[in-house]
């Protein structure tokens, strides 16, 4: 492959992770080493920030203190949730881009985030190598809702399958306190794909994990639903439920529907509210005391109870998007190819195409769920406990986490 | 004063706490190292286990298991909130006490709770004491509320503190990350007092804290309340909101009340869902996108993230409530009285009349609150920070804590 000199863009895009800094400092660091890359520019709020000509120069920035990405939930540089037209329809975005990559000569593009991300990533690819303009174009994966193709799994899924899991455990114990009966009904994200609602089954792992599962990969049914708990909890008392915000009826209806309002800048629905809702239904059939928990952002943002295994694997993708593109890879995402065996867990990286991954969404295997549909099984356990192993290094300060502070020079 | 020989209990009552056993541990631990502790039981569900005879003997329990108390959330004997009635009224119940402490010669009753826990221990200890059956009585505070009378703080508190201000940090970074504006809404514990709200502001030394803080010490006024995140928002383009479950208006209504439904064992209304009815509000009168967080049970029993100094103050006072009964003191609640000065923080143990303690509360000095009434003062933040510092010890197994597993042996 052909040497190519010139600056490097990361930029971040969609719903954040407690370890999407990871990934970014894996690029950034690399890249900052790495004698092929003349400048590494940070693009403020993803695609929006090259659009309006906002890259922070992270040179400028102290090496030491870059090394809190690592521990510092969100995104560092900045989020959006911009959807890129087809440029076959409409090519503004891509000359605008194009017009900012040679004013900076930016020769390398990574982007970190998660399938509408890689649609971007995908797109701009394929634009750029049209055109004819050198640039190589290289996905860092990123979702808590581990719903990429191809890879086996997602950097920041585990970090908040983790957090899902323990705090489940916590929960667990506090509903039992009384002997009076509770009925705990916690909403865990996930649109389309339930991996982190299966997530919530590894506390069984520690028998202190939910009762009842659901997926949106099963049509829901409130008459099962309402028999499913009132079966569990006339037998222990006690009943624990981890539902997907997704879960929704055959017709494909969202059991949340009723209280969406609004959608986000990719027009997906807005969800929410669920658990009050279903809440208010089991209360009713059962008269039994129900609490609803929503774990909202706290799933997505809580860095305190990172998976180390994450942290590594997260930083890995980063630093293999700049080795892979240095070495001559274009229109690319980096994933994973593990193996659990006898030997234990293994993680490679792997390249995949980025056409592949764009805009497609990995369900949690059918197979997986139990018959009932209110389970999982123990594929799924084995698949995800890996994932969830090692604690964060994250460095305290007054008791509190100590965050990343960026400078965030501008390159004007 | 004279040597007391007997057998001792050690009952849990009110909400768990993510360290109420570790004072329970420093109560059995020590007891069962004391000589004149003949056996040591634990009343299941608290003074419930007591009046139907359930007694775990936790002389049968391994020692090295019951290490894990320090580290597991919830009330590892089962908690209560059973309201004692007036002896004068109706002394059924503390017949039956009798009864039971007779059966099993019981010397020592130590309960490990909040203000209404503290109140049934002042009842019992008086009855006790005027009916002449010698029997040393102590009190062994816990509450997240932190609002028991005459000691510094209450255990439990600190560790709730610590991951209020650690999961805000964390939900600032998070959104912040669009360029697109948002106000968060994050609803806190602490029923008419705001310590737990105020431990929000935590945050603010690193510079990840709410902009506008309520507490119940203040009337609450929606149209300030309004006027306020107009205000920040516009400046910042975000606004962070920490407000106590029981803000309320200056008639003294609940601004959650049109949600409220049911009441506790206590009496007191059952409140929640006040982040969600307040985003509403600010959603219809401001246009911002407005995003309610409930930390709900999760603030009460988040051990991974409790506080080291509060897991070893805890255990402290459970160990202090049983050498001082054995040194001859009864009626007592064991509290804290503590320094804070050029020499750092200085934290010592003292005893406090429980006729003192039971049934009122501390609430946050008005003091210490800003004038505008949505914030506090550094005089609060002087106070608390000294209580979050260190890290639990937690032991992880597969990626997840290893909560303690009793045998619960009971005496029958």
């Amino acid at each position: 492959m052909s040497e190519l000199k010139g600056a490097c863009i990361i930029g971040q895009s969609g719903g954040p992770s407690a370890v999407i800094n990871c990934s970014a400092y894996g690029v950034i660091k690399t890249a900052l080493e790495n004698p092929c890359i003349t400048k590494v520019y940070g693009a403020c709020h993803g695609i929006k920030g090259v659009l309006n000509d906002e890259l922070m120069i992270m040179d400028e920035e102290d090496a030491s203190e870059l090394t809190n990405m690592l521990y510092t939930p969100s995104s560092a540089l900045g989020s959006c949730r911009y959807k890129i037209a087809d440029p076959d329809v409409d090519d503004t975005d891509y000359k605008r881009i194009l017009e900012i990559f040679k004013k900076y000569d930016v020769r390398y593009f990574f982007y970190n985030g998660g399938n509408d991300s890689m649609d971007t990533c995908n797109k701009i690819s394929k634009y750029m190598n049209r055109i004819g303009y050198d640039c190589r174009v290289i996905g860092v994966p990123k979702t808590i809702d581990n719903d990429l193709a191809g890879t086996d799994h997602c950097p920041g899924f585990a970090s908040a399958a983790k957090y899902i899991a323990t705090s489940i455990m916590e929960i667990s114990r506090d509903s039992q306190v009384y002997d009076t009966g509770m009925v705990t009904i916690i909403e865990c994200m996930g649109r389309h794909a339930g991996w982190l609602t299966a997530a919530a089954a590894l506390a069984n792992i520690k028998n202190d994990g939910p009762d009842l599962i659901y997926l949106p990969e099963v049509d829901f049914n409130m008459d099962q639903f309402i028999s499913d708990i009132k079966r569990v909890y006339e037998q222990k008392k006690n009943c624990i439920v981890a539902v997907s915000e997704g879960v929704h009826y055959a017709d494909g209806t969202f059991v949340s529907e009723a209280k969406t309002s609004g959608t986000d800048g990719f027009g997906h629905a807005q969800l929410g509210g669920l658990a009050a809702r279903l809440a208010d239904v089991v209360k009713n059939a059962t008269g039994a005391k129900v609490r609803p928990i929503e774990f909202s952002l706290l799933q997505r943002c809580a860095a305190h109870c990172a998976s180390g295994t994450d942290i590594e694997e997260s930083f890995l993708s980063g630093k293999t998007a700049v080795e892979a593109a240095v070495a001559g890879h274009t229109d690319k995402m980096v994933g994973f190819t593990c193996t659990r065996d006898a030997n234990g867990y293994q993680c490679k990286t792997e390249l995949f195409d980025l056409s592949l991954v764009a805009n497609t969404e990995k369900k949690v295997p059918l197979e997986w769920i139990n018959e009932a549909g209110n389970g999982v099984r123990q594929e799924f356990i084995d698949y995800c406990l890996p994932l969830i192993q090692g604690e964060t290094k994250m460095v305290k300060e007054d008791g509190l986490p100590r965050f990343v502070h960026l400078k965030k020079v501008l390159a004007k």
